[in-house]
């Protein structure tokens, strides 16, 4: 999907980005049935353990960004976010924070990380992402994570939804979406910054629209992925 | 250059690796001269300039492997030779040690940093090298970063043939050199950990012995270019 976006100034560009709210994948029927109580055990389990192979990508997606940024200083801010998903050392970091989410699921990690569970169009979405981060201009790849924008509502609604729907899953589990919620806000006030000083034509704010657009695309691609495997 | 190692035992890969000292470029004419006293001040500033570039793109080139690796484990440690070069903060890092090199050398940062000396040259040959981090499988690029097994003796030498020969360079902008003294080793030995665990066939040490060779290749031309841009 192509945006065609002219507008060039700053507040209409943010505005523009911010409008992909509406195709952010808290939308998806499936991620509305969770968010309603209304998953299955095995439903859950299944978007977990799918979801995993998104989280595992991740580090790898901001490392791509790393190699093709030529700024320093974004650089240094930029590889806070490999830090934060692999963690510092062992038992740290939103990698294991998401396998113990699994295993508060029900789930072993080994399950969960030997991709046993894992469905081709989860893994063509988040390999789609990827390969975006390696081979788009690294503004357009910082643009993409822009679905942070509308991560932590999303946080927000969905731990207060597993915490009343889904009482069969540890609370301790849910680490990951509380680190979130303090990450995301730092993470695209970042990218925003990035953004709006590198994208000042319309061309190159419209490319960024795109690759928003596009990262939307991968989530809710995903959430077919899942929804299609594990049916109600 | 192509190798044909066909031994599997670890000692004889290890060794095999070793034997590239000798393509080292500290073997270069050019960084003879310079270690024996005899480059002129122009000749030692048009290296510091041009070896600035392959400074500045090792954050990038380690971005790359780590953007390959799907080890956790092995990204969690090689992160920190990123941290290494870029800096925590302002102020810090080996990118910014060799640009108080060049200061110390007589080289404004601005003229460092714009690359208006740097020669095709050393351009391709660092390109080359990032390229091959990123296109590469993971463990080979890996492999290519073990000219670090000869940077201690190389870092050592110049250190004191710097402060012996070239005295009109201040010895606080050999910063970087000594820094590369401690970290060198520290590099090497998890590399060489990382590369003697993967590569157990003939042929996956034969091609991490290439790799080391091509590395050899990149920092050998890049001397080339230096020392044909500034003649005696």
């Amino acid at each position: 999907m192509t945006t065609t976006t002219t507008r060039t100034g700053a507040d209409g560009f943010v505005e523009a980005l911010r409008a992909h709210s509406r195709r952010y994948h808290d939308q998806h029927p499936f991620h509305v049935r969770m968010n309603a109580g209304r998953l299955s055990r095995r439903q859950v389990r299944g978007w977990v353990a799918n979801r995993f192979y998104y989280q595992e990508n991740i580090p790898r997606k901001d490392a791509a960004i790393l190699s093709n940024c030529p700024d320093l200083e974004v650089r240094r801010r930029w590889i806070r976010r490999i830090v934060d998903h692999d963690g510092a050392t062992a038992g740290e970091g939103g990698i294991e924070a998401w396998l113990r989410l699994g295993e508060a699921a029900g789930l072993t990690r080994e399950e969960v990380r030997d991709h046993r569970h894992l469905v081709p169009g989860v893994r063509f979405a988040v390999d789609a992402y990827v390969g975006f981060a390696r081979t788009r201009p690294w503004v357009e790849a910082v643009a993409s994570s822009l679905t942070e924008l509308f991560a932590p509502d999303l946080m927000a609604a969905r731990l207060a939804a597993f915490e009343r729907w889904y009482p069969w899953i540890d609370p301790e589990g849910l680490a990951y979406f509380r680190a979130r919620l303090e990450q995301a806000p730092r993470d695209c006030e970042h990218a925003l910054e990035v953004v709006t000083a590198h994208c000042l034509s319309a061309e190159s704010q419209a490319r960024a629209v795109d690759a928003l657009s596009f990262k939307c695309d991968v989530l809710w691609s995903l959430m077919d992925a899942v929804d299609q495997a594990y049916p109600e």
